[in-house]
């Protein structure tokens, strides 16, 4: 972990989805840092809100429940923020495309009604906005970068990047100054083990802790980049204090890069239980699957000095120790 | 015009936006070749429907006045179509700025909708939507193909690119077989003209039909292209009747571009009437503005053999002359 970032001490933070995986990560990391965090959530069923998330900071922070929506609460959480990390949606792929009108009202409307709420509450404040590599979708010529052609293969990716674009045009409606992290598959404590509808790497790690056999469709020969929850976090703390990151998207990955079997191995070895057998494709899963996973993130070293630094058996390591001890929490 | 078009005879059509600009030219062509044609249209204030338009073939349609995302209305009118031409979507570029939410309110929710009608009843049919030039944005690397990278620069252009990829995932969803065509500024009989919002170039025709003075931002000097309404009819027509156009996305343009100032003066040319004058750029209209348009429309003609055919003087010779016999059902 890095040093430094005295520029939270006393500032006022926002977190959407605060008490999820990222945003209960992030809050823990800002606390420490001595910022005054307000954490903002909906509590959408099924997604990540965890109260156990925020045990170790609960009374040392806000705490507020509303629809990212809702622009009653939003209007008035929203002033005298200096930031605000906007990670709070839907976020399950397969979801998205047997119910898209869901997805558009859960992501897309009510995230242009909190772009209002900035807009006539707090215009000018910087937004970091977490959004995800399935917007590039398939990618044709490998690595990704930030200029790789955009191409979601499912409804949410689409949102995902529509709800981007919204966030860099309140620059030019209202003087937003905001930031874009595309960000892949992350895995590490506090993200919720309950199914595996989205964050997969992390259900597997409970298949694994459970004794339980993990399915590989097709031969798992996909190319993953798995990024560790901290080196996350580290990144998004460089992206809020660099004026410099405002108005720019940035693509992230590791250098460490596996295939998805591969990974498997490693969860089963750093949990010391389970197994994994070959299974077919199944076909909802197949039209949405994205292929290998390759990131160029040259561009946001460059602007933030951000490497990862830690590597996947340690990650998975003190993740497997994670729930082994917290498992009452999150099974 | 060119001959042909025999698909059409005895197809059902429904057309969305139907009693439109683009809609209502298309019908009027639909029904000459035989088509049984469905106006579809939901009558939004300020938009072009316009009953004027569709009235040398009223005894010959069947017109449905229904929002797009009535799924009661929708469920039962997609039924039995052959092809649908998704037109209708309120188009104005500043108006979004302004109300982001009422845009997603009445152009992305309403087509999600739309979509999940084709999904549970008539899931594999032809649909060609109507995207804009817009999502390009401004483009640094002239001219306009399909691959150029998408910018919008208004929250209108960012939903218009949102709906053309619903429509394409609709195809893995449900075996839907869309088309996208992104077109650009389109002049021509049966546009509305009782302002500037949208189809600025049609409203410019009636500034200098009625003697008055046309202003021009800055010094004109973007370039555009414009588009005559029977060569993008035309396009529409072949794009439908094409089996290969399905899940395909096409750029439009033509080969005569003019700048805005040229333009102007073209207008005043046909109209026999008017005058221009320099203003400075007013700063919402700048934040928005794409500069030069130059497209290679090479995909569609090889695709379609479509190529414009009508020149701009002559193209504005009889649109001034339509709206000059029928200026009391437009002004």
């Amino acid at each position: 972990m890095m040093a430094g970032h005295d520029f939270y001490a006393n500032k006022n933070v926002l977190i959407t989805g605060g008490i999820g995986f990222l945003g209960s990560n992030l809050a823990i990391r800002l606390v420490d840092l001595g910022a005054s965090v307000t954490l903002y959530d909906g509590l959408i069923p099924d997604l990540g809100a965890n109260f156990f998330n925020i045990k170790p900071i609960k009374d040392r922070i806000k705490v507020v429940i509303a629809d990212t929506g809702d622009r009653s609460a939003m209007d008035h959480y929203v002033r005298h923020q200096d930031i605000i990390f906007n990670i709070g949606m839907h976020s399950c792929h397969l979801d998205s495309m047997k119910d898209p009108v869901f997805d558009i009202r859960t992501n897309v409307v009510p995230q242009i009604n909190f772009l209002e709420s900035l807009r006539y509450h707090n215009p000018e404040t910087r937004v970091v906005y977490v959004g995800t590599r399935a917007q590039y979708g398939r990618v044709e010529k490998p690595p990704i970068t930030e200029t790789t052609p955009l191409n979601p293969m499912d409804i949410y990716s689409v949102s995902k990047q529509a709800v981007e674009w919204y966030h860099m045009l309140y620059g030019k409606i209202c003087g937003l100054q905001p930031t874009s992290l595309r960000l892949g598959n992350t895995y590490g404590p506090r993200h919720q083990m309950r199914h595996a509808k989205y964050g997969v790497q992390n259900y597997l790690i409970r298949l694994a802790l459970d004794g339980q056999q993990i399915e590989i469709f097709g031969d798992g020969s996909q190319e993953r980049e798995l990024m560790y929850v901290d080196d996350v976090i580290e990144c998004l703390l460089l992206l809020g204090e660099r004026d410099q990151c405002a108005g720019q998207v940035y693509a992230i990955g590791t250098h460490e890069r596996v295939t998805f079997l591969e990974l498997v191995k490693e969860i089963i070895k750093a949990c010391g239980s389970g197994s994994f057998a070959h299974v077919p494709w199944p076909k909802d899963r197949k039209i949405i699957e994205v292929g290998h996973v390759v990131t160029n993130y040259s561009k946001l070293t460059a602007h933030t000095g951000w490497t990862p630094s830690t590597s996947l058996s340690e990650g998975l390591s003190i993740t497997a120790e994670y729930y082994r001890q917290y498992k009452k929490h999150y099974w």
